[in-house]
This record gives C-alpha cells, structure tokens and sequence, in this order.
C-alpha cells in the first residue's frame, strides 16, 4: 500500500514527506496506523549523524500510538481495531532476558531492529523517486501486460528502532505492540511510548524509589519532569530539580517538584551544595541529559552508604564517565535505565491507567501538536528548546 | 598497664615491639586481651606510607579475636571473660546509618576513628622511649614523693581502625566488638574480623548471589578466595576465578572455583572471553586487588541486562574508574562494599558459626602462624605473596 511518511534521506538534511510503499504485514507482524507520535531527542540525535549506529534513508520516529489494521497470520494478542502503543523494546516473553525477571532488554528482534529491518530481514518500506515513478508508469503503458523489459530499483527504507511512526501506516511485530484502552487520547498518549515511561520506569523499576526519598534530577526536559512526577507519585519526599534555565521552574514545581537548584547561581560545587541541601545527599539521582559531568555529579550527590544513581541520559558515542571507587564502596551505586526498565506489553497499559485516572499528568507536556507535513518544524521547536514535547498527527 | 605492642613509628620502616602504656578502658569502653590476629594488606598499605590518611606512631593491626579483660561504666551487653572480635567497621544501632537498613557504614564514631583517637577524642595509648624511662626513673628517685619538677612527655600513639590489634592489649568502644562463641579458636576466627567477612559478605550482603548465578573473581587473594567460598555456599553455578599467577589456581579450586583463567594465557581481550565462557557474562563480578583497570574489566564482563560488578579491591589515592555509560544503560549495575556489606554484632557470630559448622573454611587459608615478634616476618611473606594469611599470636 501506498503510505504517507516523513523520510530521512541523509544525515544532517530536513525530512521530506513523501509517498513510500508498505508491504503487508507477514507472518507474527502486525499493521497499525499511525494517529499520532511524539518527536524525541533520540530521533533528532539519529538525523544529526552523531549516532554511530544511524543507518539512511530511514522513517524515524518511535513515539507513537495508533490502531491496528491488519494481522499477519500466527498473531493471536491482537486484532483489527485494537489500540495500541509501538515499543521500541519489544517483550517476547520467552527470551532469555524477558525470563530472567531482571531486565526489560527482550532481546528478541534486537540484532534485525539494529539493522533497520524486520525480523525476517527485510524491510517492508520501499521508495521510487517521482522521476522513477514516472518512467516506470511510462513502461508500464508500453508494455500492457505489465511486465517491464527495464527493472526500476526501488530504495530501500530502512525502519527505524523497530518502529518508525514517523509513517502514517507501519509494519511492527506483535512483541513490539502493547494494547492499551480505546478510550486514551492518540495525541497524549503515544507520549507514554517513550519519553512518559522512561521516566517514570526509571523511579519505579530501575530506582525503585520508596516513599520519604530524598531524589535529586539533572536535566528537566521531558525525561527530568517525568521523573519528577513519577518521584511525588510514589512519595518522595525532596524532589530536588537541577537545570541552568530558570524557565523550566514552574512546570517541574506543577508536577512536583519541591526545590529548585540553578547551577549558576550556586556559589563554590555544585555536589556539597546538594549534599547539604538533602542533609547528607540524594537517596536517589537521576541523570537525563547525557552529560557526562552531570553524570559524576549526580552519582557524587548521592548519600555515603546506600544512595542510588541512575543514568537515563544517552551520552556521546565513546564518551566516558569516572569517579573514584572510593564512592562505590563507601556505598553508593551507579546504574543505568532504558525505557525506565519498563516491560512493555505489561507496563505501559497500566501506565495509560495511571493517566486516565489522573495520577499523572501528560497534558501539560504536549505542548504543540501539529500535522506531521509540519515534522521539521517539530524538530526546530526541540532544539531552541521551547515547549517539552511536540506531537504530530496523521 | 604496660602492654607489650608492635608499633609503627614511621611510615616505610619496620615495625618494632615494644612496652607501651595503656590506660584504661573509659565510659563504654572495653579492655580486650588480643589472643591472635591476622596481618592484612591494609596494614601494609598503611604502613607503606601511601594512605592519604595514615597517622603516625600507631599500633596498627584490625584483623583480631580475643577475651574481654575489664569494661568500662556503661557497657552492657559484654563482660569479662567473653570472647570477642574486634570490629573496624562498628554497629551502634542508633545512628541514621545502622537504621537505615541499607548499609553497614555505621557512622557513630567514624570521625574519631579516623583521626585515630578514641570517641571521646584521646589515645589510650602512650609510649616513652627507654631513654625517657630511665631518665624519668632517675628523676623519682631523686625526688621521693614521685613528683617530679622535670616533666617527662610522653608520646601518644595513635589508635588504628578503632582496633589495633598488634598490642596484647587494647582498647575498643563497646559497639566494635562482636561477642562470639567460646569454642572457637582464636588464631583461626580472627581472619573473620577482615578478610573473610570482606570475601563472603560482599557476596551475600552486597551482590547478593542467588543459588545458580555465574560469578567472576578477579585476584585469588585472601579476599577472593573468601569470595570463592562465599559463592560457592549459596549455591553458584560457575565460579570463575581470575590470576595471574597459576599457584593459585589448587587452593581456589579447593574452595569451590570451576573455572580458572590466566588473562596472560588468554589469546585476545579478556572481557569477551570470560563472556563467552560464561554464556553471556557474569551475573556477579567481584574485583578483590584495587586495580582500576581490572575494575572496568570486572563491570564490562558482566551480563547484559542485570550483571553486577562489586568492587572490594582499594584502589590507590586518586585513581579514578571509568567506562562507557552505555555498560549501566544496558543493564550493568556498578557498586562497592567494605567489610562485606556486614553489620559486625550481628553478622559475625554468624560467620563464626559457619566456620565451626564446616560451611566454611578458614584452617586452609591461614598458612603461618608465628608470635608478633615476627610481625616484620609477616609483611615480609606477604610482600612475596607466599601463601594466605599469616597470623600473629600473643
């Protein structure tokens, strides 16, 4: 079928939108349409080129929610009509790692999902320039019987992290879908396929924040304010909020935050200043920037004997983070969340819950939504840094 | 009273026995007879001159077992006659620290400690030179009333690690000192007061090693072979143990390691080899030297998804541990313990307990045992890493 998408030609370029074709679903895939999808870092990082791993010409995007159309045979979880969230970390609930019980990392898909193919090594987008389009409709009325005495090669569109919902209409495997209720808003929720559950995730799963903790957050981008609110859903008690623009003050305080700390303005370290000011330093930090710097300092802040640091944050390709050991043994303990540690299939229509019923609050956090012909708009908004996430729709 | 002690007088010179002076035990304090205790490289680092925080003269010494002689007004939950292990790391049961739940970093008289003084902020011991002596004997005769216009001063050295058990006698707070059973052999037990509660409670207490689970040890010292051991009694799968030196490949294997790997026999980098000799990683690593690159190496042959690597080694002064943040993000947790995670009232009767019951053993990895006299001996023979653990007795 002939789809709508947003396409990511070369590194560094504006996307185009364009018309590509989508093959149906195969065997365990699914077809859902894309009604709405959220407009991530990491997708701006892979379109830069900084990411090593970027392959071209690619659909970005994995922020997304939709409905299904269509399933391929052996799918029994889901159905046309069903509503559903794409997931970048799929849960197959049979590998390894989904049955350690410790990891959320399904390794199921992941060395195809690396490849910007499907499972079976294919991709189902392929595209023809409106020149070859052209030529070959030409061939075709030359030849009425269809078949072309000239081959026209398609391009080959790479998927992308397994999602691509940068497309009006998209093939995911049934592991990487999660059915959530059909009365959730498309333009709020789809938030939740990344950057709602990486945050909360890392407070519940990774951090396993307790009620009374004193948390301290490095970043309050759309990560920080989601650990934020997932830091007061849980019973926090300091919610320390770090971040050089003064500006994203009010809405961290609206989703819980308790203080804020401007690193400007602090006199001498950065480290004993918020060590004192949680009275022997945080229970738990978390660092969603990707600074390397930030990511000594939140695990220095943390308290001697127990404190928690976890890395939410995608730093650099080969940059590293150092400390001296001394700060683990004397207790503290560095670790790292994707995806907020969330097994999707299960964790994210409870998280759809927790919206609909008001215990979070995703509203204040999709502040534009437009149509996605507006998708390099999108990514302009993201890196002056204004608003905290931009939704667009199909 | 006058105690027969080695004393350290100088960084990077012998030790040497002398008579020193002992006041004492105060307001809930504890005189202690030392029976044994064992020479640890902690000592030596000390005494080597390369702690930042080393103090000098000092009685040095923190691995020891011994009988309670006198307590001070206060203490109540030891008496004289009760066999006792010193405790460098104490449990007060009071402070924030002990409360939490979370560590074993008691904090109740970390500062005094490390200034190597008593909680109330003296030294109860103190040493004249036999040219002080006799210059002060000289003086009391020639005044009969004792009391001497000339002031002799005495010098006051210092405590260390709130133990000090190279003296026949010594001082301890009540709250460092864990009562235990009175059948157990002092030159054996004394080895719980350090390494072998180091060893096997970083893997009980800090890791948390399930039954099944794959382990790396890096360094087959009397800490690693502790962690062996460890391993082994809660039911580890394979245990993993990495040295360069093949003499220490018998000893670990009658601990319980399965596997030994000499990385100057390893064709290639280290860490992808112990990958795949484990299937995928280590569940738990322990780095048991202090060397910061074997550190790294420690964390990055961890599991994907949930490994975590515990450093015990102390690195040297300043030196610093890093790696990429992608090894926490994919699921690798990097943490620290001292003295094995153990909250020392409670958990070394414990261990003391298991040696006695045969679930552990300790009779093959004390391979000298000689009067403190040699004490210099002793370093010596750690130096040439010949064998395990020597211990000094009274």
């Amino acid at each position: 079928m002939d789809v709508k998408a947003a396409v990511a030609f070369e590194a560094g370029k504006p996307l185009t939108i364009e018309t590509v074709h989508l093959d149906p679903p195969k065997e365990g895939e699914v077809l859902v349409e894309i009604k709405a999808t959220g407009v991530c870092h990491t997708d701006a990082y892979t379109l830069s080129g900084a990411d090593p791993e970027g392959l071209f010409p690619t659909i970005l995007g994995h922020e997304g929610a939709g409905v299904v159309v269509e399933v391929g045979t052996g799918v029994k979880s889901l159905k046309p009509g069903d509503h559903v969230i794409p997931l970048y970390t799929p849960e197959c609930r049979n590998c390894e790692y989904c049955l350690s019980g410790k990891t959320n990392l399904c390794q199921a898909i992941r060395s195809t999902q690396g490849r910007g193919v499907m499972p079976d090594g294919t991709s189902r987008f392929t595209w023809q320039s409106r020149l070859e389009n052209r030529l070959e409709s030409r061939l075709e009325k030359s030849k009425p019987n269809g078949s072309s005495p000239f081959s026209i090669e398609k391009t080959m569109i790479h998927h992308y992290m397994g999602t691509s919902t940068f497309a009006h209409y998209t093939v995911l495997p049934e592991i990487a879908l999660a059915k959530i209720r059909e009365d959730a808003p498309f333009e709020k929720v789809c938030y939740i396929g990344c950057g709602v559950t990486t945050g909360i995730g890392a407070v519940i799963n990774t951090a396993k924040v307790e009620p009374g903790a004193n948390v301290i957050v490095f970043g309050l981008g759309g990560i920080g304010l989601n650990v934020i609110q997932g830091a007061r859903m849980v019973g926090a008690n300091m919610i320390v909020g770090v971040d050089l623009n003064p500006k994203k003050r009010s809405l961290a305080e609206k989703l819980g935050m308790t203080h804020f700390v401007n690193p400007s303005e602090v006199e001498g370290d950065l480290v004993p200043y918020l060590v004192d000011l949680t009275k022997g330093g945080a229970d738990y930090s978390f660092e969603c920037i990707g600074n390397i710097k930030l990511m000594r300092q939140a695990l220095e802040c943390c308290h001697k004997g127990w404190g928690v640091s976890v890395i939410i944050g995608v730093a650099g390709a080969g940059q590293e983070i150092s400390t001296r050991p001394f700060q683990l043994v004397t207790g503290r303990v560095w670790k790292g969340s994707a995806f907020g540690g969330a097994k999707g299939r299960t964790d994210v229509p409870k998280i759809v819950d927790w919206y609909m019923d008001g215990k979070i609050n995703i509203d204040d956090l999709i502040t534009k939504v437009m149509p996605i012909e507006q998708v390099n708009d999108a990514f302009d908004i993201m890196h002056q840094g204004e608003g905290i996430r931009t939704v667009l729709t199909f």
